[in-house]
């Protein structure tokens, strides 16, 4: 099927296809939070009754926490097996007042659909599924597929990972296709050349065993706040670089080819600031902004709590500070190693007069790059140069989706990282959106990429 | 009546005396949430109608926030007029499910009453009001007798300021009686010779205008979590002193005798450490610990906020920051001069790519010290060594009651603070408590000073 052919079937389905995303947007599959894993497996079964639908033979594949859907459909031997992969559980939703509709109520707005995985991830396995649907009803799919389905990815990706030796064999393939990216602009398709890696740890600094009274203990109680405030501020350098020792250790610098492609999209500080609401101005000074978030690794304060923040005031000191941290690594670092640096770092800078605690420490994975001259690139290439007679981007990308590490290598399959979402999605974030054209957009690649194999 | 009949008194009526105890602290009558507002009303109401029943003239005074109680009982015109001043209102009751048992649920265990308040200052407002019915009942109170308890006090006590001067006849009086203190140790009566000032407000950082993906933004968005880090830390020096330029300015050094006089109770602290869960090692370094918290200004974080703190991680860069801050004054320094020199500091360090807003500026009022060789100071400890054969302990107070001084100056009367609060109680903390042994010690003081006069 041309393009043509593909628009027009989009079309007459696009109600349809609407209801049914919406379906899964239902449930809240949260899985940061426990309270939530009854409905991340009512979730899960709907995926895989869902991919029995439309053609595949599916199963759950049980593991201690959540269920991973499985799927699988038979293809000519002569093509090469894909395995695509994605997630089904969500991001957390606080602050949950922030939100204009409720997070679990899709809602269409100006050609946007409003929900919680509106984009991340569950838009952009949908339009997968239902391309893959559209290709089996019209005899348009050759190539063996299997399609993995997770429900941790925004929690660690954990039980997946544990499993991926015990199912190797069933993994097996030739083209790790994932669809968890965006585009460099709207409607400039993409292909991502690189990931970093994400380690990450939740400190606490405990001082008094209960919160006192300012008057009576200010200038005599160690204030954890003010502790947190200099562990915070210690961790980095005046001109914004990271001061933990060692934090820089094995940094792959970019090649001339890497930087040439890179710079055919220029940074857009204008463009960055109209989107996120100030100037791309965080990280290391000097540096310029794709090489800060492509190609540099950064450390993050992804939340810091203490004390009283209510209304009014509440004169007291503080019995303890949390602080949740994430670092992003670019290929040659070693994440165990940055964990080890970050948490001695604070270790040897504790406050005095009070504990310390490092939990939840986890390594997500290591960063990587793709290799530009790839056959396979150079495929999606033409798919997305198909679908919109710009240019192709290509992105080093600053997020981090661990499993494809893993995944690539426990699977033998040359990772294909191409997605649709953009900025306006504002995923992680309250009012998170995907719209029906980023959908379309996805559809169609997916379509042509998949018949193109 | 001497000291043992007033304690059989307690004695027969204390059944009696803490189940109307028990209704006073029934009252969520929090001050700093309008959500209570009906609260304190009921509270305030209560009051009246209790002081009517033990014998005053009760009459609410409106304000355009909580209402004030004033009663009034005429006595004889040669003794000297006794304002006695209080506060119906609480502190905020979080974290809510630290407490043990419901903080308006007042509950008896092992001989202590454990709600929000019962200390600070319903307890020490009541033990006072039950002196005031005892000596009532047998003909014991000669002196004219005034009593004012208002609903702001945890909240800044604006409007009882604020209505000073047109009330400024119905509060003409000789002595200012305040319970609202405590005791060096269990057990030693103690008077305070000084309180410490006070002035507040809250600080928000904000950058990115909704919480980024720290993927697709690390390195490259300023990070309001870490800006806030960089602003606290920088309001202080290394040796734990401010570092705000002119905080100090005005401050009054302590003079020999006072200095002798703290002395006479050295700091423990072994016990300090037993009862607070860690060492006095706040504040400014090499300076004894009974200095900084009576005779220095403080600076305390009272809260920070900013970001994810729920369960797992969420790797987000938080789009803003809160942060609440409180500063305790010495007699001399300008609480208006020093709120400046604060917001000034701030201003001029506020970090790259974000916005600052300082809002909930308030002056508590300034720091005071009493004169030792005071006649009525030698009166209420020829009172606490009848009630106690141990010595008397003089204390310079880091706390503040900042509407004291301002109700000193307009009643013309000299203050007295004596109370009987202590560490254990956690005033301002979950599980607030006041023992029934502490309570009866602040009845028989109440009754022998007022009869004293």
């Amino acid at each position: 099927m041309n393009i043509t052919e593909l628009e027009s079937i989009f079309a007459s389905e696009q109600k349809r296809i609407l209801t049914e995303w919406q379906t899964f947007l239902k449930f809240p599959s949260i899985s940061a939070d426990p309270l939530y894993n009854s409905n991340c497996r009512d979730c899960a079964e709907w995926l895989a009754s869902h991919l029995q639908g439309i053609g595949f033979e599916s199963e759950l594949l049980e593991t201690s926490t959540k269920p991973v859907v499985f799927a699988e459909r038979k293809g000519s031997p002569d093509k090469p097996t894909v395995l695509f992969y994605g997630h089904y559980d969500v991001q957390p939703i606080d602050p949950e007042n922030a939100w204009e509709t409720p997070p679990f109520a899709p809602t269409l707005r100006n050609g946007r659909l409003y929900a919680r995985g509106a984009e991340d991830n569950k838009g952009q396995v949908f339009y997968t599924l239902k391309a893959l649907e559209t290709l089996i009803q019209n005899d348009g799919l050759d190539a063996p597929v299997k399609v993995i389905i997770e429900g941790e990815e925004e929690y660690g990706s954990a039980a997946l990972t544990e499993h991926l030796d015990a199912w190797a064999d069933r993994l097996k393939a030739d083209i790790l296709m994932v669809h968890d990216t965006g585009t460099v602009r709207a409607g400039n398709p993409t292909i991502v050349m690189g990931l970093r890696g994400i380690v990450h740890l939740t400190v606490e600094l405990e001082g008094p065993d209960h919160d006192l009274h300012s008057g009576v203990h200010g200038g005599l109680a160690p204030n954890p706040a003010q502790g947190m405030g200099e562990l915070l501020s210690g961790l980095f350098n005046a001109d914004g670089s990271v001061a933990v020792s060692g934090f820089y250790d094995g940094v792959r610098a970019p090649t001339e080819r890497e930087l040439t492609l890179a710079s055919e999209t220029p940074f857009d500080a204008e463009a960055y600031k109209h989107l996120v609401g100030t100037s791309p101005d965080g990280g290391k000074e000097n540096t310029p902004p794709a090489e800060r978030v492509g190609f540099l690794p950064s450390l993050d304060i992804n939340g810091v709590h203490s004390g009283y923040g209510g209304a009014g005031m509440k004169t007291i000191i503080p019995s303890k500070a949390i602080t949740k941290l994430s670092a992003r690594l670019v290929p040659d670092q070693d994440p165990a190693g940055v964990l080890e640096s970050i948490t001695g770092h604070i270790y040897r800078n504790v406050p005095k007069g009070m504990r310390l605690t490092i939990s939840d420490q986890g390594v997500g994975g290591p960063g990587f790059r793709l290799f530009p001259e790839s056959p396979l690139v150079r495929k999606a290439q033409a798919a997305l140069e198909d679908l919109n007679a710009g240019s192709v981007a290509y992105l080093w990308e600053g997020a981090s989706i661990p499993i494809v590490t893993g995944l690539a290598a426990t699977s033998g399959a040359e990772p294909l990282l191409v997605g649709f979402g953009h900025e306006e999605d504002r995923i992680h974030a309250p009012n998170e959106s995907f719209s029906i054209e980023q959908f379309k957009s996805g559809y169609l690649y997916a379509a042509l990429m998949l018949q193109s194999l």
